[in-house]
């Protein structure tokens, strides 16, 4: 608790609030990383999830993988980051899917190799965002077409007004999220309680 | 040494080289990542720079941040990743370097934060590949915008071959790579001594 006390402190000090719904860390979280805060959010992760048999931890590039470095390390895990496909090809070696990307406005294919997700393993996913939730629901595609489970998602900042993490929670999915943001405009955030 | 060592071996047995001089390591650096190794990696780099008055630790995205985050950990240092950039517009609050791409075949622009970079810092620029150098070069680049002065760079794997850490070494640039190939074909993989 008194970690996301800091990370709730740390957004409304550092953190702004940007036309169309961008809430802007990139003082701490994703443009410059404030690592010794990170590893906090990564250990706080890691005890959020303590005991459920976790075995690997999906991000997705590129802003995903500081935050999930850090539960993994705690944890002593691996990560597997999903790569935004450049090239036109896809090879049979890969799960894929496309994913819409409200931040930036466009469709991207996000791929991971299909020798890293396999069968029965229990994958947490940590991400450093949860807004409408297209990343999250296509990394869960993946891990349903690996026959792996999903142990649960775990991100820094969830922006709750845009629902994403809710629809997740309504299908059973366990969401935790650092610091839950109920709105925003560009005097003011207020987090859920 | 036990490090250098551990990492050829693991390049060895885990890592393959393709069509193109391209060596890959997809199973624990840039893709799955091997946490505790990355880590003890950090370590390494940590220990190689100690004393050095380093304040800051650049990378850029997507695989050099897990190495720069591990380095950053062990020296208490924050990370700055430049960004690939994705829009047309560049905004004056950046420094920008147009960086041409060895693996991808192609030409893109990275961007830092004004904010992020200033006037005095001693940068350690760290990375998972040095292999022709253009990316380290344009980080470079950035630090003298900045007006700020490169400690060195730290990579996991050098392509020795490729030249582009020997042409920063004539420099006068400290180059540090944990693992240094000389050279590879499809049946073998050989270190310099």
């Amino acid at each position: 608790m008194l970690l996301v006390k800091a990370l709730e402190d740390k957004i409304l000090s550092e953190g702004s609030v940007l036309p169309g719904n961008v809430l802007k860390v990139n003082g701490f979280l994703n443009h410059r990383l404030d690592v010794p805060f990170i590893m906090e959010m990564g250990k706080e992760i890691a005890r959020l999830f303590e005991g459920c048999g976790v075995n690997k931890i999906l991000t997705i590039e590129t802003s995903g993988i500081p935050i999930a470095f850090a539960a993994a390390q705690e944890m002593s895990l691996p990560v597997i980051f999903a790569k935004k496909h450049k090239s036109k090809n896809l090879s049979d070696d890969v799960y894929s899917v496309e994913i819409e990307s409200f931040t930036h406005g466009n469709t991207y294919t996000a791929v991971v190799d299909k020798a890293f997700l396999n069968e029965g393993d229990n994958i947490l996913i940590v991400d450093d965002f949860l807004a409408i939730g297209n990343a999250v629901k296509g990394l869960i595609k993946m891990i349903e077409s690996a026959k792996a489970t999903t142990a649960g998602v775990a991100v820094a900042i969830e922006k709750g007004f845009q629902n994403g993490g809710d629809a997740l929670r309504q299908k059973g999915i366990r969401v935790e999220a650092l610091a839950l943001v109920d709105s925003m405009d560009d005097s003011s955030v207020t987090f859920r309680k």
